[in-house]
């Protein structure tokens, strides 16, 4: 076999085999293949696409480069949530303590990213003294004792994925559903779950920025991940405007508590409760939406859910008092006020995720770069939100800062709003289901 | 500037400015930007091609990457010819002598290629003593004194066109029209002739296999010569037959020295005529085609292309004798003849320019990779040509050999026959010609 006619063959919209995707992805982890005819074929891969078995075959091709993790250990039914990423999603904070509670073996594993705010690792990593580093069979235990657990990804999974992420980085080749999908599929099918659920954002502040592109990487993960014997559910939730009102660590964290307390913000109440009923079913805990949506309901009211995040805060060496006291939290130097500066009543049209991501990033709440540190304490509070009305002088939002890029910042939070004269509605954040 | 972001520019179907392309090539050629990068946006031109404005940049840039000829020191009208080569492809070897003969200063600098028989350079040195190896002061002054010169290219022209085509012959990104049209021409312009006539070949024996994809690489290459001034025509001819009845090194030459002779193939007349009567118009020395054609027709006649192919081979230290006695040529060890073994008279319906050119191959004609030596006295002279009647047992070509390879040659050359029980009309070599 020779990597330059199976190029050739990509570039002529022939279908390369399992064994010619076993080659190239063998070829290059072994560093056999070089870099240069791995970017020519991954440009012909972004300009005529992939099949469903060739999207299946290279998912499974990068899944065997590294270690699988094998969640044999805990007992029950295992499920795992990935986010494609959004401005202010705190969602597993809340969806994996509530599923907990209502049965399921939430064993999550995250890896590291970039981004405006930090991952679901650095947002625990602010509460004090919880620790994301557990070894696996502490790891294993602690799922099985109290039903879930969220920690860093130390084995070595999918190597080849690495190396093709970094390449497609610089080649122009990063915007291509089969290869984000197998990208992120052959790390979901690493890390061993039976049940996969999904939550692909779509807007200005996410990956996607249409509903079309989103349902076309939907579709093709639920594809994956079912030809994989894993079943998977995607559903294509609105990032149009951050989630919730907490952007940045800490205050997400406070955020996700308020909500397992019954106190969240509507939109991110109503994507929480969404998510766990989902499991639920994919689970087979429950049989309808509405049986779902009760015994969720039930775990918030009852204090359940809020239960396992303490649960889990404590088994990962953190201080669970921090549920109570918001004070043991570190805290921003300076809260500023970004005001409404119009003369007459308005409604809001609009906040924009990705100004207000940015504004995060530069407060020092995300990193650009893996070595950067990560400010637990900066962020944004929205206080307004899209069709909410607002007086002249009212508080938008407010801007918690260390001194780093204020006043920038603060002009940021305000550009990323847009104002109408006219009444605007509030639509739900959950745009459609694909199983 | 960033290479990652010019690759989504292309990739993204947008136009590069002549700065981007500069940047490219520059980066590229003094290893800045890595193949991996430089593949990738090959490929993205693969799939979106580029702009006429864009043809021209790039094969400007690859221009300067190098030295450049100045022909300034040979007086009068330069013309450069060049052919996308194909079997049985003599034509410089009679088109340059007769227009020297007509006036035109023919300073053609060839490089060597690989292919089923040598390329020009090779039937020069198969010449006793034929040297093609000469000093750039001596080259003038043979092209001012006798109006022609053959010689092997030893400048460093187009360094940067030398590095994308190793790149693009392992990424499969050679058939490129906007990427091979850049990569002639850019040659072509740095061998500095004002006058460029281009022998575009197509069919089963060429790289171009249809008019149509033929005609998209004649209009790109005229299109850049003009933009950058220099009088540029281009002809498409006919290579489903091999040209002429010689493929073969010294088998060529002498059937060269046979057309300036009077006495060559109807189908290789006729082409020599018309590239050289192309090149009178091209060059102005004449007005009409017929004025032209005559001319050339005269200097044939009256001997005048055979004298200057004759001071050539005497400037280039070969051994002029060569022209009247055959002999002086190296000899193959053996001549077999291929019969028709059909039982019924018939016509030649087709002789593959490709499988000849194979047979030529193996017997050593030409070579595979750059090291190989060729060996001048082996290949094929074909007895009949499409349209041809034939005879049970009729000779249908002779198979030179020196014993290596001889009976799958053989084999080869009369798979390359089929034939036909109704009459075949013998096609004219010329397509069409596009200025």
């Amino acid at each position: 076999m020779r990597m330059v006619d199976l190029i050739l063959k990509k570039r002529n919209k022939e279908e390369l085999s399992k064994e010619e995707i076993n080659y190239i992805i063998n070829g290059y982890t072994k560093g056999e293949i070089p870099d240069y005819q791995v970017s020519a074929l991954l440009m012909a891969i972004y300009f005529n696409g992939m099949t469903n078995e060739e999207r299946l075959n290279l998912t499974l091709a990068m899944l065997k480069s590294g270690e699988e993790i094998d969640l044999s250990k805990i007992k029950g039914v295992k499920c795992d949530k990935h986010s494609t990423g959004g401005v202010g999603d705190k969602t597993s904070l809340v969806v994996a303590p509530l599923a907990a509670a209502c049965g399921v073996k939430m064993a999550k594993m995250s890896g590291r990213g970039l981004g405006h705010t930090g991952g679901t690792l650095d947002k625990l990593e602010s509460i004090p003294g919880c620790s994301i580093s557990i070894e696996s069979d502490e790891f294993f235990n602690q799922v099985n004792k109290i039903g879930l657990a969220i920690i860093g990804q130390t084995a070595n999974i999918t190597p080849a994925d690495k190396l093709l992420y970094s390449l497609r980085d610089v080649t122009g080749t990063v915007e291509s559903i089969p290869l984000i999908s197998s990208s992120i599929m052959s790390k979901k099918l690493a890390s061993g779950a039976d049940n996969i659920v999904l939550d692909v954002k779509v807007g200005d502040g996410a990956f996607m920025k249409n509903v079309e592109q989103a349902s076309e990487l939907a579709n093709a993960m639920v594809n994956i991940g079912n030809l994989a014997n894993r079943k998977t559910t995607a559903v294509l939730t609105d990032m149009n405007e951050p989630l919730g009102c907490a952007v940045g660590n800490s205050l997400e964290v406070i955020e996700a508590i308020e909500t397992l307390k019954g106190n969240g913000p509507a939109d991110f109440v109503e994507l929480c409760i969404y998510f766990v009923t989902e499991i639920l079913l994919v689970c087979g805990i429950c049989n309808t939406e509405t049986e779902a949506k009760e015994k969720v309901l039930e775990k918030i009211a009852n204090g359940e859910g809020l239960e396992k995040l303490s649960l889990m805060i404590e088994a990962q060496h953190g201080n669970k008092e921090v549920i109570n006291d918001y004070s043991l939290f570190d805290k921003a130097s300076e809260i500023i006020e970004v005001k409404y500066l119009g003369k007459k009543p308005c409604y809001i049209q609009k906040v924009e995720a990705l100004t207000i991501g940015e504004a995060a990033m530069m407060l020092g709440a995300g990193r650009e770069t893996k070595e950067q540190d990560v400010d637990f304490a900066v962020g944004i509070v929205l206080n307004k939100k899209i069709g909410d009305l607002v007086n002249p002088n009212d508080t938008l939002a407010y801007v918690h800062s260390n001194g780093k890029n204020t006043n920038v910042a603060v002009e940021k939070v305000y550009e990323a709003y847009s104002f109408s004269d006219t009444l605007v509605e509030k639509q739900s954040k959950i745009i459609k289901v694909i199983r």
